[in-house]
């Protein structure tokens, strides 16, 4: 029965989201031994705004970034 | 207090929207005994790229029975 | 595909549980107009220290009214 | 670790998400005695058609309110 | 930044649990082309009274399947 | 309306709950500039086996830690 919600966020193309789809299904089935067919999942987007690290939205990490301020990546987050 | 969290596929109507708000609501309502006015539901709409069952997505499952394979129908994950 | 969660205070039978899964997915599968099987509904029990209005918890309302305290019950939230 | 997943009703500006997000990591960060990096905050925002108490929309709330009848504001739901 | 949340039935062994963390990351790590470290999974277990389809609990589909009624198992659910 | 649903690992004492509940909540109702009333908060618990970070569980990365290994510490993921 496995249901996995997946946060991401916003700017996948529609080959990734079919991509980690397909590889997060075949995971999860693997490791739970179960039909693959029970996996369902849900993806909901998040815009750089929408999703914060320590109170300091992705946004303004991306523009602190290139204000030349020393931050990690968006995507190490 | 029941809060109801409903993931559908986009395409719904807003007349549809209230329906299934006031009939869930007050299904809840009645199994639960508990006053119509606690229970809270929460929307949220998922793109045909966004769910899949199995790892494949609602959208290529209705583009495989377009081209004729035999699949169940998208309606009926 | 309806995907439905469920968040309620803890308490209650397995009867209850059963009752509200049958009409709550009754009343989403007539109201979106799409097969029942495809109803799935996932229930997340959360005490009475876990859930809370505006910063009061569950407990520490029931606390206040047991003392007299004019205050809305439990139910009503 | 806190995540925190925080609903909305849409029409936020920026500048309201950013002060929840700093606000909101702040408070959880304080009261859980936890490095403020570890708080992470998801915001999903949803229509006044995707929010409803008591089986009643925040719009449809809304549009009997200016009608002239004694309904509680949206901001009170 | 993914954020994963995972419902399982009750019963998975702590082994089972680390091996879908581990496989589950893995996977939208490769297919999101993303830093293993970024991906977070929540695990989050409902009792076979808690998880239904069409309105009908697992549990109660368990025992129909015991009294011999021909029902889909379980586990393809 | 916001609702916010808060994931925790275990461990958490009644007096934290009821501290990151209260502040959180002002915090909220203070960023969001909407009656503290309105704020409904869900917090959920996840074992040390059911959190994860790059496929690690917290568990796991506690066990590293104590065998010396050079891990971040769990209250830092």
């Amino acid at each position: 029965m496995p249901i996995i919600e997946m946060h991401l966020l916003t700017g996948r193309t529609i080959e990734q989201k079919r991509r980690v789809a397909a590889e997060v299904a075949q995971a999860a089935s693997r490791a739970l031994d179960c039909p693959l067919d029970t996996v369902r999942i849900l993806i909901t987007e998040h815009s750089t705004e929408e999703f914060s690290v320590g109170g300091v939205t992705a946004e303004m990490r991306a523009q602190q970034r290139q204000a030349g301020a020393a931050q990690p990546r968006t995507e190490t987050l």
